[in-house]
C-alpha cells in the first residue's frame, strides 16, 4: 500500500457541503493531472447507514461504513480525509495519524489551542514515519493566490510592508437568518473568526511567507437572538416563534503584526450586506502590490512600481494561461475555474506530496499558527483591545 | 433501454480537449443533480487503439473502441455524443440518429450549410419516434446567460431594441503562432466566423427570443502566412521555417437585424490582444439592459430603468445564489463556479429532456439558423458588405 | 492686436450648455497654464439683448452685444468662439474667417457636407495669412485620449489591427422623453449619428493617425412619436398630449475600414439604457490593445503583449500623473480632472497655436474628414447597407 | 457689507496647492451656482511681495497683501480663507473670527489638539454673532458622498453595523522620495494619519451621523531617512547626498466604535503602491451597503439588500444625474465632475449659510471631533494599542 505506484485508498469522513467539494475532488484529480498514485474512493463514513449508503451510491465511493474508528483503523487504507464538524477533527486526526494513515482535515483544524497544539504534536510524530498531515485551507491553490505567493517569493513587489485582508460575507445580515450549530460557541469555537478570519490569516501567512506575532482585536455580534431553525425547534416542539441566543462574533476586526515587521489590518464579516464571499488581499511593498478577491477568483491585479509612471497601472491579470499554476491542466486562457477547482489541486498537491515524501502545505503546524492568531485576538478583545503577543 | 429509470448509456467519438470536458460532464452531473436517468459512461471512440485504451483508462469510460459505426449500431448505446471535428459531424450525428440514438454534437453543427441542412432533417425525422438531437452551444448553460434569457422572456427589460455582442480572444495576435488545422479553409469551413462568431449568434438568439434575419458583414485576415506547426511540418520533413496560408479569417464584424426588427451588431476575433475569452453581450430595451461578459462568468449587470434615476445604476448581480439558475445544486453564494460547468449543466438538461420526452435545446434546427447566419455573412462580405437576407 | 504677447480678445457666440463650458475654459485656462497670449472674455453674442447682458454678468464677460455680424466685424476682436447650433456654423464661421479672425466652431462642424466642404476652404485660404481656425472635438484633449494617441504614434501597440468603438447615451430611451430641435432633421442634419457618432469617428482618426475610407451602414429610429415639449406645444397653444414625429436616428451602426486597412465598428445610440456618455474604444494593435470609457474618464487601459504572460494584463493606468498630458498643471496624482477640463485644454491648445503660427488640430479639414464619413453612412443606409467609400 | 444681497468680499491667505484649489472655487462658484451673495475675490495675502503680486495677477484678486493680520482687520473684507500650514491655522482664525469675519479652514483644522481646542470655542463664541466658521473637509462636498449621505439619513441601509474606511496613497512608497516639511513631525504634527487619515475620519462621521469614541491603532514608519530635497539641502550647502530623518508615521491603521455602537476600521497609507487617491469607505447596514473610493469619484455603489435576491447586487450608480446633489448646476449625465468641484460646493454652501444666518458643516467642533480621534489614535499607539476614549 505505500509502494510509490501503489493506488491511495481514501476513506472520507462526513458527506455534507465539505464532503460534497472533497469528493469531486478526488473523483477528478487523476483525469486532468498526471498523479503518481492513483486515489481511490474507497470508503465513506457517516452516522446514518441508511444516509451514508446513499451517499456513497451517489458521490461514487465504494463502499458505506458507519464506525469511522474501524475504518481508520483497516489495512487498506491509505488516507482519512476528515470533512466532520470542528469538534470532531483532533480525536479522529490523532487516531488516524496514530493508525499510520496519511490525514487531510477540513478547517477549521480544531476548535481549541489545546486541541490544534495536539494534533500538530501528532503530526510531528507521524512525520518521522513519513506518514503525512495537511489542513484544508484550500484557497492557497486558486490559482491567482499561488502566482501571488509567487511573484513575493521573487522578490517583484520587493519586502513587504503592509497587508490588507477582508473576508466578507452576507448571510447572516438578515436578523431573520436561522440560529445554527455555526452560531454556538461550544459547537463552533467561535464564529466570523474561526469560520472566515482564519482563511484571510492562512492566505497573509501563504502569500506573505511570514506569521502573525501578535494582535490588537474586537469582535461584535450586531444580532445577538435569532429565530430557532425548524430542526432546532422540532426539537422543542416550538411554533417556529422561539428565539435562541447567538454566542459566537458576526464580525471581527484586527490588526496584526508580521514576522518581518509589517502591519497587517484583518476583518472577518458575515453581516456585510452585498458581499458574498469576499475574500480579498492586498498586499503592498517597497516595488509594487498585489491585490486579490474571491469573487473574482481567476484575476490577480499586479502594481509594478518598476515601470516608467506614464504607463503604470495595476494589471488585470486573468489567471487562466498556460503558465500560471495548475492551468496547463485545465482549459485554454480565459476559460476560467471555479470554487472547487482548489480542492482538486489541494488533491493533486497532497498525493503528490505522499508519493514524493515531503511534507504537504499547509501542515498542521501551519494550521496551529493560525489557530494561535485566533486565540490571541481573541484575549486582546477581552482586554481592552491590548496588543498581545502569540502563546507559544 | 427506454424506461424512465433506466440508465443512460453513453458512447463518446472524440476525447480531446472537448471530450475531456463533455467526459467530466457525463461523471460530475449525477453527484450533484437529481438526473431521472443515471449516465453511464460505456463506450469511448477514437482511431488509435492505444490512445484510446489509455484515455478510457484516464477519463472513466468502462469500454474503448476504434470504430465509431460499430458503436453507433449497438444496441446497448442510448446516446451519441460527437466531439470530433467539424467536417465528420453530418456523417456521424445522422447514422446515430438512423440507429435511434439520441445525440449531443459539438459546436459548429457542421462546416456546411448543406450538412446543417441534412443533419436537421434528420433530427426532425428522428424526433417522431422520440430520438432527440441537441447541439453544444454550452454557453446558454452559464447560470448568469440562463438568467439574462428569463429576465428578458418576464419583460424585465421590455421590448428588445439594440444588441452588442462581441467574442474577443487574442490566441492569434502573435503572427508566429503556428498555422493548425483550424486555419485551413477545406477543415474548419471559416475561422473566428464560425468557432467563435457562431457562439454570439447563438447567444443572442437564446437570450433575445428571436433570430437574426439579415446581415451585412466584413471578413479580415491580418497574418497571411504563419508558421508550420511541428506536427505539420514533419510530414514535409521541414525545418520549421516553412511558413503556410491562413486561409480562413481572423475577424468578423457584421450588423444584422432580429425578427422584431431590432439592429444587432456583433464581431468576433482571434487577434484582440489582452481579450482571452471576452464573449460580450448588451441588449438594451425599453425598460432596462442587460450586460454580460464571459471573462467574468458569475456575474450579470442589470440597469432597470424602473427605478428612481437617483438610486439607479447597473447591478452587478453575482450570480450565485440558490434561485438563480442550476445553483442550488451547487456551493454556498459567491463561490463561484467555472468554465466547465456549463457542460455538466448541458448533460442535466439533456438527460432531462430525454427522460421527459421533451426536445431539448438548442435542437438541431436552432444550430442551422446559426450556420445560416454565418453564410449570409460570407455571402455579404462577398459582395461589397450588401444587406443579405439568410436563406431558406 | 497679433503681436505675441498681446492679450486675445475673445467673442463667443452662444451661451447655452456649450456656451457655459467654453466659458468656464476662456476663465480657467490661464489660471493654471502659461498662455503666450493671454484670453480677455470681450464679448458675449445672443439674440435676446435682456438675456444676452444677464449671461455677461453671469458668467464674466465684458459686453454684451446681439448682432454677431457686427461684433465679428470689429477691430478690437482676435477670435470668435461659436456656440450656436450648428445651422449656422458655416455662415457665422466663413464671416469670420474672412474678416480676419481665428475661428473655433463646435461641432458638429456643420450640418450638411457642403457647408462643411465651403467652411473647410474658407479656413485653407485663412491660414495663408494665419488666421486659424479650429474645430471643438474636446474629447481630443482629455489627458487619457491624449496618452493612447501618444502611444500609438510611439509604436507601442504596434500596426493597428482593429478599432471598436461606441458612444451609448440613453437620454432619449425613454419614450416619453420630449421632442426638441435636436429630433428634427431639418434643424439637427441628422441624430445619434452626427451628435455622437461624429465623436467617436474623430476619435478614431486621432488615436491611430489615420481616416475612414469608406463605411457599411445602418440607421435605426426606435421612438418614431414623441411628446411635443412646452416650449413647442406653446408655439401651437395645445394642451401637452400633443405628439410629434422624431425625424433623425435613435441609433446608428457602422463599420468602416481605414487607411491603413484595419476594420472599425462603430455605434451610436441615445437609447442604451444605462449608459449615460459611455464614449468608449477599443484599439487592437500587433503588439497590444488600448481601451477608454469616458464615463471612467481619467482612466486608460493598456496590454502590452511584449510583457512575459504570466504577468500580463490590461493595466489600469490612471491619467493623473505629472508626465500625463495637461496634468502637471492641475492636482497631485490620483485627484481626477472632469469633463470641461477638455474645453480648458482645447483653449490652451488654439491660443498656444495662435501664439507659435502653428495649425492648431482638430483642423476644419479633419472636421471635414468626419463630416464625409458621417455623410457615406447615410448613403449606405439608404442602400442597403453596401459598402460606400467616401466622396471626395 | 453684512445685507443680505452684498457681496461678500473675500481675503485669501496662501496660495500653494490648496489656494489655487479656493481661489478657482470662489470665480467658478457664481458662474454655476446662483447665490445669495457674490462672493468677490478682494485680496490675496502671501509672504513675498513680488510673488504674491504674480499669483494675484495670474489667480484673479484685486489685490495682494504681504501682513495678515492688517487684512484680517481691514473693514471691507468679509470672510478669511485660510490656506497656510496647519500650524498657522489657530492664530489667523481666532483673530480672523475676533475681528468680526467669516472663516474658512483648510484641513487640519489645527496641529494640536490645544489648538483645535481653542478654534472651536473661538467660533462658537463668534456665532452668537452670526460670524460663522467652517472646515475644509472638502470631500463631504462630492456629490456622491453627498448622496450617500442622505441615503443614510433616509434610512436606505438601515442601522449602520459597520464602516471599513481606507485612505491609500504612494507618494512616500518610493524610499528615494524626499524630505519635506510634511515628514517633519513638529511642522506637520503627523503624517498620513493627520493628513488623510483626517478624511475618512470626517467621512465616518459626515456620512453615518454619528462619531468615533474610542480606537485601539497603530502607527508605523517604512523609510526612516530620506534625502533631503534641494530647497533643504540649499539650506546647509550639502551636495544631495545627505539624508534627514521622517519623524511622521508613513501609515497609520486604528478601529474605533461610533456613538451608535458600530465597529469602525481606518486605514491611512502614503505607501500603498498603485493607489494614488483611493480614499474608499464602505458602509453595512442591516439593510443594505454603501461603497465609495474617490479614484472613482463620479461613482456610488448602493447595495439594496429588500430587492429580491435573484436580481440583487451592488449599482453603479452614476452620481451626474440632475438629481443627484449639486448636478443640476453642471453638465449633463455621465460628463463627470472633478477633484476641484468640491471646492466650488463648499463656497456654494459656505455662502447660503451665511447668507441664511445658518451654521455651515463641518464646523470648527466637527472639525475638533476628528482632532480628538487623531489624538486617541496616538495615545493608543504609544500604549500597546489598547483601546483610548476620545478625551473630552
Amino acid at each position: 500500500m505505500t509502494g510509490t505506484n501503489a493506488p491511495l485508498r481514501v476513506a472520507m469522513i462526513g458527506y455534507a457541503f465539505m464532503g460534497r467539494a472533497h469528493s469531486q475532488a478526488w473523483h477528478t484529480a487523476p483525469r486532468f493531472f498526471d498523479l503518481a498514485r492513483r486515489p481511490e474512493t474507497a470508503v465513506l463514513v457517516g452516522r446514518s447507514s441508511a444516509s451514508v449508503t446513499e451517499a456513497a451510491h451517489r458521490l461514487g465511493w465504494a463502499e458505506a461504513a458507519t464506525d469511522w474508528r474501524e475504518v481508520v483503523a483497516r489495512d487498506d487504507i491509505d488516507l482519512v480525509d476528515i470533512c466532520t464538524p470542528g469538534d470532531t477533527h483532533a480525536e479522529i486526526a490523532i487516531a488516524a495519524l496514530a493508525a499510520g494513515k496519511h490525514v487531510l482535515v477540513e478547517k477549521p483544524m480544531a476548535n481549541t489551542l489545546a486541541e490544534a497544539e495536539s494534533m500538530a504534536a501528532a503530526a510531528r510524530a507521524a512525520a518521522a514515519a513519513r506518514v503525512r498531515a495537511m489542513v484544508g485551507f484550500t484557497y492557497r491553490r486558486v490559482p491567482a493566490v499561488r502566482l501571488a505567493r509567487e511573484l513575493v517569493a521573487e522578490g517583484r513587489i520587493g519586502e513587504v510592508r503592509q497587508v490588507r485582508a477582508q473576508y466578507l460575507q452576507d448571510w447572516l445580515a438578515d436578523a431573520e437568518a436561522p440560529l445554527s450549530w455555526r452560531l454556538d460557541k461550544e459547537k463552533a469555537g467561535s464564529g466570523a473568526l474561526g469560520d472566515i478570519g482564519a482563511h484571510i490569516v492562512d492566505l497573509t501567512h501563504f502569500i506573505t511567507g511570514e506569521t502573525v506575532t501578535g494582535v490588537s482585536g474586537t469582535l461584535d455580534t450586531f444580532v445577538n437572538e435569532r429565530p430557532v431553525a425548524e430542526s432546532f425547534s422540532g426539537l422543542h416542539g416550538s411554533g417556529g416563534t422561539e428565539r435562541g441566543p447567538v454566542t459566537v462574533d458576526d464580525a471581527a476586526v484586527f490588526f496584526g503584526r508580521l514576522t518581518g515587521g509589517a502591519p497587517a489590518v484583518f476583518e472577518a464579516s458575515r453581516v456585510a450586506w452585498g458581499r458574498k464571499n469576499a475574500m480579498r488581499i492586498e498586499i503592498s511593498g517597497s516595488l509594487g502590490s498585489l491585490a486579490f478577491d474571491f469573487e473574482e477568483m481567476n484575476v490577480l491585479h499586479l502594481f509594478d512600481a518598476t515601470e516608467e509612471s506614464r504607463t503604470a497601472g495595476f494589471r488585470r491579470i486573468l489567471v487562466t494561461e498556460p503558465d500560471h499554476p495548475y492551468i496547463e491542466h485545465w482549459w485554454p486562457a480565459g476559460h476560467g475555474l471555479g470554487y472547487e477547482h482548489g480542492f482538486t489541486h489541494q488533491v493533486v498537491d497532497l498525493v503528490t506530496a505522499i508519493a514524493d515524501g515531503t511534507q504537504p502545505e499547509p501542515s498542521f503546524d501551519d494550521g496551529l499558527a493560525v489557530q494561535r492568531v485566533l486565540d490571541a485576538v481573541e484575549r486582546s478583545a477581552a482586554n481592552h483591545s491590548t496588543y498581545t503577543p502569540l502563546g507559544d
